[in-house]
């Protein structure tokens, strides 16, 4: 790991250069990864389309969010109120004792270590979202590549190499590790100067980073997007009026990108009725209608045969339905089955996750058992309410509920399509991440990477830009108590 | 522990309803708090001298620091903004596909846990800054009394049942838990209900309870804030200029309080001169003048005499002056040590808490040795520059990588004292706390008990008040990118 120890240094070094440069210098940075990222053009969907399976109108688009993204970093650090300045001027008069002059900004944290994931190879890879948000923060990146797109992910490091040198930034602000071992995730997650984690995959692996990160010397923060369910609440008047919708638009979400979004609807809950029967009816017919796709990797394929047949042979659960076209391998069998809530509540192995195309319904008896249901569901990604208006009024209770457990909450959609704005929350409660209180979409996500630091009776001369008395940057800060600009 | 199971299972009751409650009724409860607090006039002070041994005018200015707490938690809530409210309106025709209607804010964790500890027995204890900005945030509170103040703790909680009944709080939303066992408090930290715990007081206990809460099967974040010996970098053109008035500053911020601040100065560090020596024993002299005090509790004053003991035979330490007045039990002695840079840079013990009225002084050969010695130090709440004008800005670098590590940098002052206002960070990087991004004074105090919750698409008369169009709280938020009142 000698090698690995050198890229930690080097790192460091990187990160005290590169912690010192303005909002401005890193805002273009960001946008150089961008351009450059788009300057690769079709060869790089093309490099991706072959590693990934993953179609290419889907790559395109995933390219388009990654570089938007990138250019959403670039708009926050060159506006620059993000790091939450607060000052309080000193009042030397003050009985019994003066105050004196406090100042303080959030600052990044070091070194990151991001790891790639596998089911998104842009937006949550090389220059996705936790390295765009840990630049941005003004932290150094070591890059874990994910063995699934080795190549799609140099093209992609090779763009942020060009960018570095068109920008002049420091050749290791960014550094790219292919070693695909477990021993080299381990190391880097270990080595004493790396501050912080960024991963997305599995709860296996996510929970072994945690712990490695936890039991160090110096523990520090792991953000772990893991495994999560997104349950899916559906009420008893919107089944009366729109099943056979609320059936096509979730065949279509379970089976969106061969079910291999964290935000796929895994379970879904309802109450018996005839509604809810025409319902099932109609989704497996839907169902049935979906052709089998090949997976990520063949890894992810014999998971999910895996954890299917594992599934489907739990105590009570019968399939509804599954494609009707035959699978070849390395494809998702699209599939719904059902188990009643009584025989639900009795086994925790039914809220494990089949990573793919994969749902299970859930039918309660009657209203008490479907809350008595939720209660049996960890912490989540998302949760979705289908109700008619008057209905959800009737359940507002148990929608305040289901918001405590799940970092969002949707009304009459479906969980898969995570729009990348300010109000996205992509996080969730254990185990759905290791750390609840932040988000891996949206400009929030830069705030993983920072810490605050007061600065008391500075010269002025000595204080950062965004902390100077004039606000040569503009920004907005808390200036003795009252917001200004 | 049944009965503190009962405890978890009514606080997580208690937080079902009080974490529905307006901002304006949880400012009314806190600043109810902090009158019958005041209500319970002098028997309150008389009662925490006896048990802690601190002096009446320090333990009214505590009590008064304690309410203005209380009550700046009150105008964050009825102010209401803290809630990082984030609006992103939809786009129906967006193309390719339209954009979802999305609201982000903060909402409470649930029940906390909270420690209460010796060295303030009412800004960090009952009803100190963790149980009012976890009652800010909308969680119930659980608070472990420490077994060093038990009736003064008690007299605070009784503050706050009145305060519950005024308001028509739920009973449980705030429990007082007297039992000082070491199980109860591992119970305590590992009750699935629990949801987060505060906690000051030692390093060895801190991190016990930081390895219980990551080890649960759904861990929770701990907010320990532990040790820290608060460096204190002592430059040479100030000391050509004001040695005597440093040195008096020094002894005086080194032994207030018998040195039972979590911000004590337990290190110098500086440059060997003709001036430092002059320093040194100007120092030497007010140190002792000082009178040795008696400390909180046996347990505290034994491990002085113990560490302080360990400490002066660690290789190369020196006693450079000591209180001439002879210490009686439980006494803290204040004491200033000396040592080398060389020996300290291989001595990991030396930068180990002597908590007490102790500081241990580094002298380097040279600017550089200086710069090692800064590495050498884990770290920490503050560290303080003492320097001219002039040569700070010679320093910068220097003053750029000690806040590298630290969660306040203080120029020219002392680290004790700390201002309760939104400007100061009282935290820091490992081991001086667990979680280097968050603070424990100040309003920004109540982050450490919220998560962000996204609602997508919902009717608008299910939105919490703070996400509502019309805005009815008058908050700030980001509506699409742009803040507004």
């Amino acid at each position: 790991m000698n090698n690995l120890d050198t890229v930690l240094l080097q790192s460091r070094e990187a990160f005290l250069q590169y912690r010192t440069r303005s909002g401005m210098a890193k805002a273009n940075f960001l946008e150089a990864i961008a351009s450059e990222i788009e300057a690769l053009g079709d060869p790089l969907i093309q490099k991706a389309m072959e590693e990934t399976n993953l179609p290419e109108v889907r790559l395109i688009g995933e390219r388009g969010r990654t570089c938007n993204q990138l250019r959403q970093f670039a708009s926050m650090v060159r506006e620059g109120s993000w790091v939450e300045a607060r000052i309080d001027t000193a009042l030397p008069d003050r009985q019994p004792l003066p105050k004196p002059d406090l100042r303080k900004m959030m600052v990044p944290l070091g070194p990151v270590v991001v790891f790639g994931a596998s089911n998104f190879p842009f937006a949550y890879s090389t220059a996705g979202v936790d390295t765009a948000s840990a630049l941005a923060a003004g932290c150094s990146v070591v890059l874990k590549a994910h063995p699934a797109h080795p190549e799609t992910s140099a093209m992609v490091a090779g763009a942020i190499s060009k960018a570095i040198r068109a920008c002049g930034e420091h050749a290791h602000v960014f550094q790219h590790v292919q070693d695909s071992s477990f021993e080299a995730g381990k190391f880097l997650v270990q080595h004493p100067l790396t501050k912080a984690v960024g991963f997305t995959g599995s709860f296996s692996g996510g929970k072994a980073l945690y712990d490695y990160a936890t039991s160090r010397p110096e523990p520090i923060p792991v953000f772990a997007e893991m495994g999560s369910i997104n349950p899916v609440f559906i009420l008893p008047g919107a089944l009366k009026v729109r099943a056979a919708k609320v059936a096509e638009m979730y065949a279509a979400s379970i089976t969106q990108g061969v079910g291999q979004f964290c935000t796929n609807p895994g379970l879904m809950l309802s109450i018996q009725s005839p509604e809810l029967s025409s319902f099932t009816q109609q989704l497996a017919t839907k169902i049935r209608e979906v052709a089998p796709a090949t997976m990520l990797h063949p890894g992810i394929a014999n998971n999910f045969i895996k954890n299917r047949g594992k599934a489907l042979k739990e105590k009570g659960v019968t399939l509804v339905a599954e494609s009707s076209v035959p699978a070849k391998s390395n494809q998702g069998i699209p599939t719904v089955a059902s188990v009643n809530a009584e025989d639900f509540l009795k086994n925790p192995a039914l809220v494990e996750e089949v990573f793919g195309p994969y749902s299970l319904l859930v039918i309660s008896k009657s209203r008490e058992e479907l809350f008595k249901a939720l209660d049996a569901i960890p912490g989540q990604l998302t949760a979705t309410i289908i109700g008619e208006d008057d209905e959800l009024v009737d359940y507002a209770d148990f929608i305040q509920r289901v918001s405590d457990r799940v970092g969002r909450v949707i009304i009459n959609g479906v969980p898969t399509g995570v729009e990348v704005c300010p109000a996205m929350h992509h996080g969730g409660p254990f185990p759905a991440t290791t750390d609840s209180r932040f988000t891996s979409v949206g400009i929030d996500a830069a705030k993983r990477w920072v810490r605050p630091v007061s600065f008391q009776n500075f010269p002025h001369g000595l204080l950062p830009a965004e902390l100077q008395n004039q606000n040569p940057l503009g920004i907005w800060r808390m200036v003795n108590n009252t917001w200004t600009k």
